[in-house]
């Protein structure tokens, strides 16, 4: 896909990303070196906690939607270099889930003081097989203007 | 420490963190694995983008922000459980930062249909060594009463 410019986005554009599966064991390992809460280790435990089973970290879901966006599912010239955003998590991942990311153009804004770049706002679902969003994340990117 | 349960909380406390270093290397394997973008992979390539040097992916810094966080520096009963927040990264973390997480409790707020827990804003800072702030997490969190 061709990647685009500040100039070549506006609201409503929509991107649909290829999609990701992720395992029992994905969610334990990156549970062990960034986050290891119990409901993130280990599947009795979390059967006890909130959760009701085996969750993966937000902090994983977030970071699983990375390498979609960057594949194409945001085919943004530069790259995807978030300033910030608001996350939401409605539902965990859970071992077994395929997930893909859906995202749409909210804002595009020039910046005022840097005529080489603006400001792009992206609001990107992260929906598992069943359409079902695990996350919400509307982000502020910064994105080159052509040259 | 003690954990901390919804009626233990209020606003104005505050927590510190034990401190966690980041190197070049770890840097580019969570890169490699989540999000490989050539700026947080390959220093010149770094070197030539916006961040002007090797900067780890902002889902590094979130999911670097928690163990110091389930580790002792938001000692919440139940653990530290999140339904999204806000976050920004006012600078990337580099290769030889030394981060540690300020957190402060904004909001309580017990759950109308729910009397076994409630909300809690939890604002925290994960500040390099340098004092300056690679990441501002306005969380909100699902906390337990005591029963």
């Amino acid at each position: 896909m061709t990647p685009l410019y500040l100039d070549d986005l506006s609201p409503g554009q929509r991107f649909t990303s290829a999609s990701l599966a992720i395992d029992a064991e994905a969610i334990k390992a990156f549970a062990r070196q960034f986050d290891p809460q119990p409901f993130h280790l280990d599947e009795e435990a979390a059967a006890a906690s909130l959760f009701g089973g085996l969750a993966a970290s937000g902090w994983h879901t977030a970071a699983l939607t990375m390498r979609p966006l960057t594949d194409g599912g945001a085919p943004i010239a530069g790259g995807v270099i978030g300033a910030g955003g608001e996350i939401a998590w409605p539902r965990p991942t859970r071992p077994g889930d395929v997930l893909t990311v859906f995202s749409e153009v909210i804002e595009v804004k020039p910046s005022k003081s840097r005529p080489d770049r603006g400001m792009v706002t992206l609001r990107s679902e992260t929906r598992n097989q069943r359409g079902e969003a695990v996350q919400v994340l509307t982000a502020r990117l910064v994105v080159p203007r052509r040259s």
